[in-house]
């Protein structure tokens, strides 16, 4: 019987992921999962849909991890050979499983879609395994003992897999662990900056840093474009001193911290507005609706966020923002005065208590020298008055967008905290009326 | 001397990937660059940032590829412990190279922002290497030359692997190839297919599979939410083969081909729109902006690309669109009605070409017995009326947000392709008049 702290190897499987064209999500999902649970992944690893390849991985992995996760591989079509590999390297053989069988005729006959018998054909499955519930596709989770541990291999469709490991792994390897008396404690803080850089960072915590360490709680710098979290890690005894800790490094660090708790400025935003009861409208020109995008990607968004307008080409700047055609002319659509225009016009237009505009030159054309592409303008217009920031981003497009997002979020962060310590903002003294 | 095609190995160090709190795209990015090369990833590992992780790791890939490809852990701050494993490994010790320092200080002063130490001492690199230029940060790749091959570091920052990559390793290794007379010869050819799974293309392409197999053509089916992408390969004299397969595989599948490249659907909307001299403007509910930031985060898109509204709160619906109060009182504004009238309110509005429209359910809440959460109508205006498709997805968020996207931008494409083959858009006759 193994003891400590569950280690875990992810291997996945698929040429897709060797060649980019897929990213590979699936391990950064269960490692986050893995974590919470205190579990250590020990290697992620991916290889080719080869048979020798599949199998020299799994060997090693086993060698190492008391619980090997494979994903993909599992499809209907031939390029899948997971199954196979797995026969052989269990020394089984596959069995039909009527019952799979009939859950895999339902699930086409409710979608109204032909089966066909490499569909049936999903019902086989290793002997040596037990199947674990797929209801959202066809191909079964599989779980394999083994001396040393278990082998679990999934499909490698995401929400598949997610499904399979929150529904059939976790609860079965929780119960199997809490048989052996391994309970694992281990704890994380995290805290979200930005403004500055690592280095920077580690300077003003300086000898804190050692201090922490010699208390067994370790630092680990975590930078993004525009953002750096630092997150806290402390195990055992350790974990008890972890929220002072957290609290010694938020205050060395407070001139850019973003979220006490590592959330993504986003998050921290949502949070805001929805506690305050305030409206959020948006002007978007360069990020063309990234923005608002990343508001409804968390849910809940109707609790604050009302809308906005894309306004890409000048006219709609004009025509539905209200921003004066002269104005345009005068200084260009990417200018301070252009993007206060657009942040009132739109919390005019949408009657919100804050207005929150972009314009910008993302790249990799449309710059000149003395708008060169990364040049954004970011304003926010509030119940007392507008706050207006210029960013001189680089010269890649994507990141230039990334960067504009998260800077656009954190303007409006900081006004909203300000009107915090204000007056309450003037439309919801009205609605109080 | 190694011969054949180059084999390389991927070493991505940093406890961030195996806890899920960084998505691995650097690996694929990778991938996607070394296949173009026509070299082959065999394998890709993430490890944590610890010595014996990143020793054994090290060792394993060198004993397999002729080029290592290391990423991460060359931060300034002191969990970045790559560049001292890397000195152990190859037996040598850290040297100060000024000209690099002062390219350091340079960046710093360039930024106003103030140099530290840990910043100078980025110039420290191990003798044995060759620095390959970062000018986009303050950590050099490294080159080291050892039995067997090459091995690279690079930091972890994507823009910054990026450029070296591009810049260094790209041009050094195809040098060396080209001087050994290894020059790699295989090539793919892709489409996207929207519509149906891939078990279903499978049985479409029956026994063809078998027949291009024996020529040397082998097909991948890469499924995402909403569509799958068939991957046709070829090697060596295979090669002159690849575009018959191609053409044979589009004719058994053309019910469902969106790409005959294998592009996304997006990039497919944009080239057409772009062609056509057509213009765009959205409409967009639940997914509040997400359709316009997938088009912006093309180049170019102000070919097209109007603008739209995000008519997130009923109220904007109203206001910026003119959709009527009585029918969203009587329809819901998740309704065919309503779809139809957004569609053609932002066209009318933003006096485009084509509008194009999502209102829908993402979730998790806000379902009802009649319209289930997953449930969304999608509408496209155009010259010759509006088309609107209903669709009822899942229960993922998340998922539900992407599977709107592709299919609104896979509707508006229908839409488009239909209008080449009647008479051209009104607006763009009159503008020729």
């Amino acid at each position: 019987m193994a003891s400590g702290r569950l280690l875990v190897e992810i291997l996945s499987i698929g040429d897709e992921l060797l060649i980019g064209q897929t990213v590979n999500t699936n391990a950064a999902w269960m490692g986050r999962l893995l974590e919470a649970e205190g579990w250590r992944v020990n290697r992620c690893v991916a290889v080719s849909d080869e048979d020798a390849a599949i199998t020299e991985a799994l060997v090693e992995a086993e060698a190492r991890a008391e619980l090997v996760l494979i994903t993909g591989g599992l499809g209907p079509t031939r390029d899948d050979i997971t199954k196979h590999v797995l026969c052989r390297h269990f020394d089984t053989e596959l069995v039909r499983h009527p019952e799979i069988e009939a859950r895999i005729e339902a699930w086409f006959a409710s979608r109204g879609r032909e089966i066909l018998q490499v569909n049936r054909d999903q019902a086989l499955l290793p002997a040596a395994c037990t199947p674990l519930d797929n209801p959202l596709g066809t191909a079964s989770g599989m779980w394999f003992e083994r001396p040393g541990g278990v082998t679990v291999s999934m499909p490698g469709v995401p929400y598949e897999m997610e499904y399979i490991m929150s529904h059939g792994v976790l609860p079965a390897m929780r119960s199997r662990l809490e048989a052996e008396g391994r309970l694992p404690v281990r704890a994380h803080r995290s805290l979200l900056t930005m403004g500055t850089g690592e280095s920077q960072l580690a300077a003003r915590l300086g000898e804190l840093e050692d201090a922490l360490a010699s208390r067994g709680v370790m630092l680990a710098y975590l930078p993004s474009p525009g953002s750096v979290r630092i997150r806290l890690t402390a195990e055992g005894e350790s974990v008890d001193f972890l929220d002072t800790a957290h609290a010694e490094v938020m205050e060395r660090l407070s001139d850019w911290v973003v979220s006490a708790q590592g959330n993504k400025v986003e998050e921290e935003l949502a949070r805001l507005w929805a506690a305050q009861g305030w409206t959020l409208a948006l002007a978007e020109s360069c990020t063309g609706g990234g923005l608002g995008a990343a508001l409804v990607a968390q849910p809940g968004a109707s609790a604050y966020f009302l809308g906005g307008v894309q306004a890409y080409a000048n006219a709609v700047k004009e025509g539905m923002l209200g921003v004066d055609r002269e104005l345009l002319a005068a200084h260009g659509a990417v200018s301070e005065e252009v993007a206060r225009a657009m942040a009132e016009g739109v919390r005019q237009k949408l009657g919100a208590d804050f207005g929150l505009s972009v314009t910008g030159i993302a790249g990799p054309d449309g710059g000149s020298e003395a708008k060169p592409v990364g040049t954004v303008y970011i304003a926010c217009a509030g119940p007392s008055g507008t706050r207006c920031t210029l960013h001189k981003f680089g010269r890649d497009r994507t990141r230039n967008l990334g960067m504009t997002l998260r800077s656009a979020f954190q303007l409006a962060l900081e006004v909203g905290r300000s009107a915090l310590t204000e007056a309450k903002p003037a439309s919801r003294v009205a609605d109080s009326l």
